[in-house]
């Protein structure tokens, strides 16, 4: 039996959603029980494209896709997870395909200088890049919206008053952020609550963007953003925050996090982490961790929370935004997808494609996979002047009660 | 250097809240620092009460207590973790005394005979016992409160309120509950959310009791209380609900706890897990596990977590009430002070002095100690019309927008 029959034959028992397939002879045909509005159809123009995705999984289907080997008529995004589907997953990746993916991740620890090169290909491909399809915050995580409707540039300002909320930040604390990005929320929580801002970062260009905004918003005496590692970190503050920075740090790596985050908050102190956790503990996804985020561990929320127990941080409030984060990923693409010309200048359609296929997936991943993202707020020692409930987190108007009985 | 000189010694380095001893040779000691309110003196009428605080930690502190050897001038919550202090254990448990933990924790393993044991010393004490000190819901649980000078009653229909919110029950639904006390969630849920309850005990008197009340109720075709374990339990449920069992189930038995879950819940249907937590794993306290809980074990949520992982529960929210606990324990201590003639009555003076060290520690191991309260809520499988945040937890007007996108 060839490749094609034999795939054929497995499709055909195939359960879920509706698509066709149309093969590199001509054939086309529809595999799945369920009718659906999110029908496509994949065209493998190639047999080297099947084999790629049936021995090579996610890896091979985003390469095939990348080199033009694969079209989609009909939403990627619906069609990416099919790859992952068991009828597709018969066959394992080869021990040479597993060795090339060891050695991989080997390669891309994330040591101090591990994780300077790790940062640099992502987060260097330059600020106008980014700028494209970003909102004007530059918020490159996940917004959390108000109403289902809510735009994107609203919910980016909502998610940064959410998180200074949870903190609790007033006027005159220091706060400490590991990985701040373009600086966004730091020139947001300095300017709107008046905290004195040190913000972490190891990629050059958007610490060189982070400064000169803060320039140009007069903001220099109460943000400071310091070119360094996480591990390198100095001082005690009265806050800690963490808006998507631990994706990046790799389990090796939890232990020295959380001692970074016990040295660097004073007593009675609040933190939070904001990261993208999985429903249950797994590898990278092999093309993720090769093409868009090298070094990069998404971890289940029973990897993180050990961490902060041995830390003897008490643990506030556990958050899970994942459908937040599908609405965030649709607005990425939809503004990607606009300035895709613009984009295909800088690189080149290649890079189009892979990126394309970046977006769709992590969108996927979010609304049918196992991708949640969790905001973990927590306090060092016995915080007793703490909030009665959460209400406050969305009711401005509240009068917001704190218990006073123990303090 | 005898045992009073060296624990004189000790003492004179402790450097937290003032509090005073009074030997039994009649000398008066003011030891600590900082002047505090909270200001209390233990009376160690005996050389013995002495010696079985510091060789035998809370145990001996407790039946020191128990058998007046000790009395408390202040009050007790405050004087309850002073055992626990480093200064007055530097004296471990001899191997003997540690022996016989062993033994006690191996003889009150919960299987379903040795659960059946357990609840039965502790939850049959009789129901005329619970009702004198708990609120007239019966709520042995947790309460809470929307304001801090909220009353014990209203906080406990608070408390059956925001779970039902958090559940998002609907008329019609089906629902099991694990370990139902006497039954009062049940009623509540029933009576208020029109869902049919399907609860679970093995406590033989409240089960009585809860069968008995939904008769007077005229809930007998919502409501079905069935005495037997949750790992008996049969059938398929909308909703899944445990409120303050998990205490009981032992380590051992969390993976068949969460696979109790799992087979008795259907695919999108929500779960609730409302339990004390400690902040880091930890044993269950030795006074504790032989006078009050047999086999009782509080779980950190490092503990808990990666069962529900292990089943791919979606966790969709966790919510720290530790304040809320140690306030509803201040209303518990207070009634039971109320009516302590009456506990004297039924039971003796031992008895009620056990009781009052119960009490006082379980406050205080929320307000200043290691315990908290969580209550975790989670999906089976991928639940994507759920609400944008949590607001509606709280505000009865709020419109409650559900996500739409995905469904």
């Amino acid at each position: 039996m060839n490749l094609l029959t034999m795939t054929d034959s497995l499709l055909s028992k195939y359960r879920g959603r509706k698509f066709a397939v149309e093969y590199w002879d001509g054939t086309r045909k529809v595999y799945g029980t369920e009718d659906s509005k999110r029908f496509f159809t994949i065209k493998l123009k190639t047999k080297s494209a099947l084999k790629n995705i049936v021995f090579r999984g996610s890896l091979g289907f985003g390469e095939a896709y990348m080199n033009g080997e694969i079209e989609v008529e009909g939403d990627l995004a619906d069609c990416v997870s099919i790859p992952s589907e068991p009828y597709f997953q018969l066959f394992r990746p080869s021990v040479r395909e597993k060795l090339k993916y060891i050695r991989m991740y080997l390669k891309n620890r994330n040591t101090l200088k591990g994780s300077r090169k790790n940062i640099h290909s992502h987060y260097d491909l330059g600020n106008d890049f980014y700028r494209l399809w970003l909102d004007k915050n530059l918020q490159y995580t996940c917004a959390y919206f108000e109403y289902p409707e809510q735009g994107l540039e609203e919910a980016q300002i909502n998610k940064m008053e959410y998180v200074c909320r949870k903190l609790e930040l007033k006027p005159g604390e220091s706060v400490i952020e590991t990985g701040c990005g373009w600086g966004g929320f730091a020139i947001y929580a300095a300017k709107h609550y008046g905290v004195k801002m040190t913000s972490y970062n190891i990629s050059h260009e958007q610490i060189q963007y982070a400064k000169e905004w803060a320039k140009r918003e007069n903001l220099e005496d109460r943000v400071t953003f310091i070119e360094d590692d996480y591990r390198n970190a100095t001082g005690t503050y009265d806050k800690y925050v963490s808006i998507g920075m631990l994706e990046h740090v790799g389990l090796d790596n939890y232990e020295t996090f959380s001692k970074t985050i016990d040295e660097r908050l004073k007593d009675k102190g609040l933190g939070l982490i904001h990261s993208i956790t999985k429903v249950f503990p797994a590898p990278t996804d092999a093309f993720t961790a090769k093409y868009i985020f090298p070094g990069g561990l998404i971890p289940a929320l029973s990897e993180i929370i050990p961490h902060l127990e041995n830390r003897k941080f008490t643990i506030i409030d556990i958050d899970n935004l994942r459908l937040h984060y599908a609405r965030t990923l649709h607005f990425w693409r939809e503004r990607f997808e606009k300035n895709v010309d613009k984009v295909r200048e800088m690189f080149d359609e290649r890079f189009v494609r892979m990126w394309r296929v970046y977006l769709s997936g992590a969108m996927t991943s979010f609304s049918d996979g196992p991708m949640t993202l969790s905001q973990i707020l927590f306090a060092k020692g016995k915080v007793n002047n703490v909030r009665l409930n959460r209400r406050a987190f969305y009711d401005t108007n509240y009068e917001d009660p704190h218990w006073q009985y123990w303090t």
